[in-house]
């Protein structure tokens, strides 16, 4: 990057820069030295900052508080709920099968403590929604025998933005007797989310996609009678569904992001604007370009799209050194780029990848300018070297 | 506590004071944007940070940087190494018994991923040192028809301070063909801890016992070749031994604390002076205290007794009300006070339970005076209370 040029930040799906206000939490929390399971003053103090967090992070959903779990990020709580076993009140209740979408993210596709054979992989269609058919039929073929059937989806799609019908859903695997499991990660704060109204039975949420740190996540329960056994145990904190102890300052930024996201819903979906403009950009630089998930429902500020004949890979270094950060692929295979399964999952699946444009709305229309010079010159250099001037 | 006083801290085997470099690094990796598994220059450079911190921890204990898994805390680390299924190379790797001692802590005497039937604990003496004999006896009965036996044991524990004989153990754990899993936690930065050296074939340590931030430890493994079944699966980060966005700032943060406690380790003993003026001062308030552990190997820091008639739980109240923050047992029971579990294994079990005093090098003579002033009103107010004076 040309020194004095100012990056460029639009990878928020991959992780959301730090709100100044999460920052301010968590500094205030730093100060406080006591283990919040310790009894005196300094203990109460930190155990007070866990309980403000939890009461910010329920609000954003419209949760009790006490229904909150925190744990160290989505992927513990992805690894936590998806498990054949869990109690209901007193009583052990099983789960004989977990029925997940080939475009979820790996923290689903991993099954958490499901055997590999317990797991189907329900596909999705070209738009990249679930066919409701699909799971419908599966549901209804499944044995109760041997237990329930617990449904994990993900609310929006971290690489296309793509929003499933999760209403729609919830009442399907309701009326069919199975649980639900929303990985609500790219949906908080970006669509209103509130359990109490038709959304499953338990939220995976993630701090670092809202803006608080990296290393804290939630699980959020419908209801408190209904839990997974715990994953990790110990001293029985978060009242023994997860011990250890917590990430006092992480949920402290976690939460006040959380009231932030609560405060600034309204706003989110003016980022349509800006990624309409961004996707204009996008076909004047190369009419052939497929837009991803464009006959679905969207995040307002992700755009996922291939140039034919522009490798992604490529390109994302060429904006990386043009200070411009944005992704081919998900962020979440320790930096390999992959070949997306969400294309797969969709039929659109390209030797090309494709490029992932996220933002939020304190992104400004200025950086459209910059991103469309760079893209243009991205793509007159494929061009030229796949059909050379003088050839 | 009377306004102007200020708060006096001694509960650092609960959770030690932020160090100053710690949250300096934590500051400086918070205003990173980046994904760490992102490749752009954003999530390279949260990468940097959290392979610094992965140098600084591995030097701690003088491992391999990439013998170093992180996870949130030391209780996930014992949840994912207390496990019945390993990886030994390509091969899996069976354990059919988990041996603990009865001292260890509630992460350890959970038991992780074993059933409770196949968690042995074995006894601890009047000392609080483990029975080499019992050890020794219980390995040579093992079957390892099954599955080879996994040893599990604390290096130091959290309330008396007591040290086991690691080297002897980890020797003797060998020779029974054993895989030793030591809980470093308290031990780490307070006496030597050198994984090349015959202390087992993994470690656990965490961040905040040292001065990092809470939310953050690691798994340290002797080699890679003989690794857990992952605990946490999706997007494959840690090389594939812990998925989930890293705690950045945490790790930035740990990774700081230790480089500092490689650098101080040679000052923690000092704290032994402060230590037995702690000691002789409940000795001259109270003749007949009892100090626990004092006939083993102690931490310099740590200081653990009774007092007959004098209710450990009410003292407590009494100091924090003074601004002195310690702890009557362990601080790992969600605020719950309950009985110690390490003194019942002792054999040493009260009704009056124990106090416990737990500091760190830079703590200051001075408040060795207010101790004992509190330390003596409340032992005459309890002597009042069980034999008034118009008795």
């Amino acid at each position: 990057m040309a020194s004095g040029m100012k990056a460029i930040y639009l990878d928020y799906n991959a992780s959301a820069p730090l709100l100044a206000e999460a920052r301010e939490a968590m500094l205030s929390a730093l100060s406080i030295h006591g283990n919040p399971s310790s009894v005196h003053a300094s203990g109460r103090a930190a155990k007070a900052s866990l309980q403000k967090a939890r009461r910010q992070v329920a609000a954003l959903v419209n949760a009790r508080p006490d229904h909150v779990v925190f744990t160290s990020g989505a992927t513990e709580a992805a690894a936590t709920l998806l498990s054949p076993r869990y109690s209901f009140g007193r009583s052990p209740l099983a789960f004989s099968k977990l029925y997940v979408s080939q475009a979820d993210h790996p923290c689903i596709l991993a099954g958490g403590r499901f055997a590999p054979e317990d797991v189907t992989r329900l596909p999705v269609s070209r738009t990249g929604l679930l066919d409701l058919d699909v799971l419908d039929d599966a549901l209804a073929g499944h044995d109760k025998g041997a237990g329930l059937p617990l449904v994990a989806i993900h609310w929006a799609n971290n690489e296309t933005g793509v929003i499933q019908p999760i209403a729609e859903i919830a009442t399907l695997v309701k009326s069919r007797g199975g649980v639900l499991v929303v990985d609500a990660v790219q949906a908080l704060g970006r669509v209103p989310v509130d359990i109490s109204d038709g959304c499953g039975d338990f939220l995976i949420v993630s701090s670092h996609k809202i803006g608080g740190p990296k290393g804290a996540g939630a699980i959020v329960a419908h209801s408190d009678l209904m839990m997974p056994m715990p994953l990790i145990s110990g001293g029985g904190q978060e009242r023994g569904h997860r011990s250890g102890t917590e990430a006092v300052a992480n949920i402290a930024g976690f939460g006040a992001a959380a009231e932030l996201a609560a405060q600034r819903l309204g706003e989110f979906p003016v980022c349509a604007d800006l990624r309409d403009r961004f996707e204009q950009a996008v076909l004047e630089v190369a009419a052939d370009a497929i837009i991803h998930g464009r006959d679905a429902p969207r995040l307002a500020n992700t755009l996922f799209f291939t140039i034919p004949g522009v490798k992604a890979e490529t390109a994302q270094i060429a904006f990386d050194l043009a200070g411009i950060a944005l992704s081919s692929g998900s962020a979440c295979s320790s930096g390999k780029v992959g070949k997306s399964h969400v294309l797969a999952a969709m039929g659109a699946q390209t030797d090309d990848g494709a490029i992932r444009v996220s933002f939020g709305p304190e992104t400004e229309e200025g950086v459209l300018v910059r991103f469309r010079d760079e893209l243009g010159a991205i793509v007159a250099r494929a061009r030229e070297k796949n059909h050379p001037a003088g050839a």
